[in-house]
């Protein structure tokens, strides 16, 4: 067996509760003794926060293939200077979004060719693919209703948010292996759980379980 | 005839007088009444300046894949909020580097792929090519020699420098209507006047003569 560590991403609309099941999995690998990197995307890096903060910012006047190939510059920074090294070292990455983000973000929402989105994320990232994918899916209009200060792509509008939901049940649908579709809005604990099982049993151990507080406002 | 405007790109490797070629040949266009946009990369845009402060920091320690991303990013907004405008317009359209830039300095030098950077470039700007693309050229020892206050770029290395020159010179051969190779550290009036009988050819008209003043110490 490989010394290589596991990649786990967790993808997903906005405001599903990423951020929040992020940090259940950490509090887990950590009470498990399992050496790990938490990152986020876009961002992630020192580069990467100076293009999630043009990315994000509502004042950003982006070109659609503009705003595809920052978000495909912050991967390759990302990739190369985080989550790589961490891999080699043997370390389990969990990230706050990936690829899978861009192919529904700006492919699916802002209907630019998957296909040569593909190909660029690949050239960005030297093809590395995540072990597991964990898609917290939503309803975009439950999303939507949960929704204060609105970033850039927040403000999309709702057709838009839904082909990004649909893209993204497509990625898992097209590799059922490494996809992990579950719905958000249900209890934080029972989402965490089925989380950590599915990394549990990749990692070949079982993960010990964290204390949790549900949130009582919104999930990040 | 098309009412699309002629558009004209000056590149070459640092400091070999681009942008006094730059300003030379807007000047004559001014002169006789030719509508017409001055611009450059990396920036060109309020996007594009955040990138170009981004790739010429010297203290960004970026991936080259990123550099290379965020050279298309940057393309891909200019192309698209200040090149096509402008030449849908009919106006003539002045940039100081472009695609060229990005095959020599990120391929040549970098020693990326340059198929792949082709195809990234070709999907950030749509396929736009320029009517003519000026080279000036100059061998790369003269030209580190005449350089202070380096940045990222310029600090690479004599190698990388003598790679990216070859890299133009490349550029020039493969598509010799397209190019005008003009040896750099010859006399300004000398080049820019080359320059205007070129673009003066393409414009169907001959372009008036404005005065230039010879700079005594560097070049842009």
């Amino acid at each position: 067996m490989s010394d290589r560590g596991l990649f786990v991403v967790i993808e997903g609309g906005d405001r599903v509760g990423k951020s929040t099941q992020v940090r259940a999995l950490a509090a887990a690998l950590e009470l498990s003794g399992v050496d790990h990197v938490i990152t986020h995307e876009p961002g992630g890096t020192p580069v990467g926060n100076t293009l999630r903060d043009l990315l994000l910012d509502p004042e950003s006047d982006l070109d659609d293939r503009c705003e595809a190939l920052l978000y495909a510059a912050d991967k390759a920074q990302h990739v190369s200077r985080v989550v790589l090294p961490a891999l080699a070292a043997g370390q389990t990455v969990v990230s706050d979004r990936y690829v899978g983000s861009m192919l529904a973000y700006q492919g699916a929402g802002r209907r630019l060719n998957v296909d040569d989105l593909k190909a660029i994320a690949g050239w960005a990232t030297g093809g590395l693919r995540p072990d597991l994918t964990v898609i917290l899916d939503i309803e975009p209009a439950r999303a939507v209703a949960r929704a204060r200060n609105l970033d850039r792509l927040e403000l999309a509008g709702a057709d838009f948010h839904a082909r990004v939901r649909d893209a993204f049940l497509v990625q898992a649908a097209d590799d059922p292996d490494r996809y992990l579709v579950l719905p958000a809005l249900v209890s934080v604990r029972t989402t965490a759980a089925k989380i950590r099982t599915a990394v549990g049993t990749l990692l070949g151990r079982e993960l010990a379980i964290p204390e949790l507080h549900e949130p009582s406002q919104r999930h990040g």
